[in-house]
């Protein structure tokens, strides 16, 4: 197919690779003659921009004969005012520092027809094994449940790397641990492979746990997930 | 050795199986009665039981002339009485219905003398590839680590579990993106890894998650994560 590509961040770059690496035929547009930059008979423009712009920006091509679709977890496919649109959401963490095996990211796929959905199912398969068919409402909470498993999941893995660094312990140390967590919620669900100190309810070590960190926001932070693990056994 | 472990659960339960597979002579003590099952030439006694009560347990071997170790993250080593003491902690997550590879579960070890860590490193190397002397001030900060990136982690995972249940998306969806969030701090510090609304300060997508979460308590921890997030952010 001839794709259109407007934006230049972390997924455009990484989509327009995967794209190019199925033989697509790949047009990155940028800059304000954006509009002037996507050939007459491009097949799919792939709007891969800031959430708040997508909906200023796909304006731009309503009258396009082009299918018209955006990359983001959280918009409304109805954002994009065109007759021909959908989404084509891949949901992973892309950093321009890493390759990413474009099979493995699942992409979410919402159209405004049967024919525009089928052009996005062909063009998914073309650079991933994973597709699912996903309502803008769903795609909402898909992306909500990806900042909590993933946003936050790092930023905890950045709160544990800054209290071994200060003690120089070795961040790979934790490792095995974090491995071993990831594993055990395939084979269980997350909440039956709770283990620690807030499952036990164990005040004394959360205590000092809270005592140790320095910074006031963390302590909070400590307090309020352990509360929630607590509250979230009692209700089981 | 001949080993004598006072304890039945998770951690004393694994360690007995990987002890026993490096073919030591492994006894399980419990009960009111446990001094009296520890043989007099037991090398090492280890005490697998919960935090508050290693200190009170060890006394009863007070007089043993066997090493006396703990396998806590939390408890200082000097709770133990004994002449000869030690520590003697795996750091990972222990499930009952789940096997362990336990060559490749850290051993952290303390010992009240060169004699005894000698004894420690030996038992520690017939069990794991890796282990690492940490005192006890160390050893507490090494388990927050743990705390945060496993336990906390685990509950993440736990609530977007749930947000995705209540939607009909099966929880897999999830794993690719899980798994490269993983993978990508084994190049680079968590930090430079992070991606997201709260990065980008993206008050729009931030606020509308918050109003999707409907238990108070994750409402907060969605707030409180994502001010922590941009906190750390600005302050680099």
């Amino acid at each position: 197919m001839k794709i259109a590509i407007i934006g230049k961040g972390r997924v455009a770059t990484h989509m327009s690779r995967a794209l190019q690496k199925a033989q697509h035929e790949v047009i990155m547009c940028g800059g304000k003659k954006r509009t002037q930059q996507v050939p007459e008979d491009t097949d799919v423009v792939i709007i891969s921009i800031k959430d708040d712009a997508i909906s200023s920006v796909s304006q731009e091509f309503a009258y396009s004969n082009a299918l018209i679709v955006h990359t983001s977890g959280s918009v409304a496919m109805d954002a994009i005012p065109s007759k021909r649109r959908g989404v084509f959401y891949p949901m992973q963490t892309f950093s321009l520092e890493r390759d990413i095996n474009f099979r493995e990211v699942p992409m979410f796929l919402e159209a405004s027809s049967d024919e525009a959905m089928d052009t996005l199912k062909a063009l998914a398969e073309s650079i991933s094994d994973k597709h699912y068919l996903l309502n803008s409402e769903q795609r909402k909470y898909l992306h909500l449940a990806a900042v909590l498993s993933c946003n936050f999941v790092n930023h905890l893995m950045a709160l544990s790397y800054d209290v071994l660094k200060e003690q120089d312990i070795p961040f790979e140390t934790l490792f095995p641990l974090i491995d071993e967590t990831i594993s055990k919620i395939r084979s269980m669900a997350p909440a039956d492979a709770q283990t620690g100190p807030a499952i036990r309810w164990d005040e004394k070590v959360m205590d000092k746990h809270v005592d140790m960190l320095t910074n006031p926001m963390h302590k909070e932070i400590y307090q309020l997930l352990s509360q929630s693990i607590h509250e979230k056994a009692l209700s089981k």
